[in-house]
């Protein structure tokens, strides 16, 4: 799996080629292809991708320009990793889960069935070696990333009839990318991976019975509404998906060492930034969906049980291979951990503050 | 209270008289100084302090460098507010509620009694105006202040005695600042407002009670656990409390657009990382200070029905001032928002988790 040797070759004709002088102010500006799993448009994940842009454009007071390219624009949705990876593409913009193919340990960079949270990730990423992990992974493909945005914990989705049983999966056609899809397949579903774009298309002609997509303000902005009307609110499959931004190794290599730090910082500020977009926003859409005739719903506890026994068996299928092994047990030892704290912290006040002040 | 005119002329001969040639590479290279609040080590505080320092540095390549006097070494810890607005030094890192007494407006970018979590504290700082508030009110004093690390829901403290009811704090000597401190007050405690370096000092002479510091780990850090047994987790003063790096303002508006980016983004990044930080830590923190033999306490309900009323009396006591009551009414709103998602999702998803995979 090692592709290190081969792209480090490949490499030579193509974006990496490009040199630059000593001195920073000799150096010429430069330009980095960002190529987005995100149609032109998708509320908070495209929007987000620009952002990121933008914000290397600006600290790098323009030496860097981030000229990004929606999905279908320069390289399809799903084939962001290859390009990039080859040299076609200097960046990717997306949710690392959609390269589980590539290997599985991707997933962690979004989200795993009954995982982290987005704080949790967070902790783990920064302080628990998560990031010394993904520049692991990444360097197996030749790749540097950083994770890049997050939704926070995301809805379980719109189906065109409410879910009453684990039973009622058998045979739904249903949108879920990663572990958490392969989860729901063995619930018996008929699963599919849709890039962001395709999707509403894809439930309105009737070729999925349902899908998840973010949360309230984001799949109210894709018009889910307009064709299905039950929305089921917490979900086992992404409780925190981060988004990441991953640039090909050798063309991050020959960076400076302060526009490596740029790249890096304005990644992880859009992550922060982003999160908080996705959870300004979900409450006052979730309310406006309702007020449109949606109706809200959660998973019995039958189903939440199936998802845990399917996502266990998903993840365990997956142990024999060495690096997914050890960033799960990393993951998991700090989710616990930190989930101990946030418990006793904030969660309690939380219900402090609702018993106290309504 | 607008300070702005004095602080224009003032600045003239100070720090701010310091001219920067037009095109980037010919700009020479700046030194800022930055006061803290914090003593030199203080775990979690004055350690973010310095990765901002370095991180501005690291993005600049070297064209900014920050230099990070510790409390006591070039101002007190409560005297760098006056520093900066002063011109005496560039830029204060502090947790802006302890400048309470030059506005009371300042205690919303540390945490308020029963107010946000850190979660929700983002939302409405990046999304909902809080940023923009946070802006205007440091244009009074001639600041321009970012969020730049959070220590997350704080622990409820320190207590030579066990607490049963809100009669246990009549007299109490108790070191809490802020509106959650004049909150104890109105509760009869006697509160001091004491910086970090000197809160162990003052716990170990007798000269108080008991203490809240921030969590498990920084407070063991800090060494409480020697003198006091009596852990409290969940408090209500500060649910999710910022730092700040502020800027002298006729600084900020000398520096070119890229180095302001580059001040913004590292202090917004380090706020992400210093949350993470604690959180990642004070897991395991708080299982040592329960094998050493403290104990782990929650407030009775009791109690936290005295803090409720006593919060609103203080929070009520401030609603004349225009800025304030704009600020909470921006502020309370946003949480109600956020909030209403975050229950129903990353809430019940880690309920869900707990009971399915324990």
């Amino acid at each position: 799996m090692n592709r290190r040797k081969f792209l480090a070759s490949a490499a030579v004709g193509g974006a990496a080629a490009t040199t630059l002088a000593a001195p920073a102010y000799a150096q010429g500006n430069r330009t980095l292809t960002l190529v987005t799993t995100w149609g032109r448009g998708l509320a908070g994940v495209h929007d987000n991708a620009q952002r990121a842009a933008d914000l290397i454009g600006e600290l790098s007071d323009g030496q860097l320009t981030v000229d990004l390219k929606a999905a279908g624009e320069l390289v399809g949705a799903f084939e962001v990793f290859d390009a990039v990876t080859a040299g076609q593409a200097d960046m990717y913009h997306g949710a690392d889960y959609y390269f589980v193919g590539q290997h599985p340990a991707f997933a962690f960079y979004t989200s795993v069935p009954f995982g982290l949270t987005a704080q949790e990730q967070l902790n783990w990423y920064y302080i628990d070696g998560g990031m010394e992990l993904h520049h692991e992974l990444g360097e197996i493909f030749g790749l540097k990333s950083f994770i890049a945005g997050n939704t926070g914990a995301q809805a379980g989705g719109w189906f065109a009839k409410e879910i009453t049983g684990p039973e009622d999966f058998q045979g739904l056609k249903f949108r879920m990318p990663g572990l958490g899809g392969q989860a729901l397949g063995r619930m018996g579903a008929s699963v599919q991976n849709l890039p962001g774009a395709e999707v509403y298309q894809a439930l309105a002609s009737g070729a999925i019975d349902g899908t998840e997509w973010i949360g309230p303000w984001a799949d109210e902005k894709a018009g889910f509404q307009e064709i299905t009307k039950n929305y089921y609110t917490a979900g086992f499959h992404e409780p925190g998906a981060s988004l990441s931004l991953a640039t090909n190794l050798d063309v991050w290599n020959e960076l400076p060492p302060h526009h490596q730090a740029i790249i890096k910082t304005a990644a992880l500020e859009c992550h922060q930034w982003n999160l908080a977009q996705f959870l300004a926003n979900n409450g006052a859409a979730l309310q406006r969906l309702r007020s449109g005739g949606v109706k809200i719903l959660e998973f019995p506890d039958s189903v939440w049980d199936a998802f845990g026994a399917a996502s266990q068996e998903v993840l365990n299928e997956n142990m024999g291979d060495e690096l997914f092994k050890r960033t799960y047990d990393s993951a998991i030892a700090s989710m616990r951990s930190s989930s101990s704290w946030l418990k006793r912290s904030s969660t309690a006040y939380v219900a402090q503050r609702d018993r106290v002040i309504g």
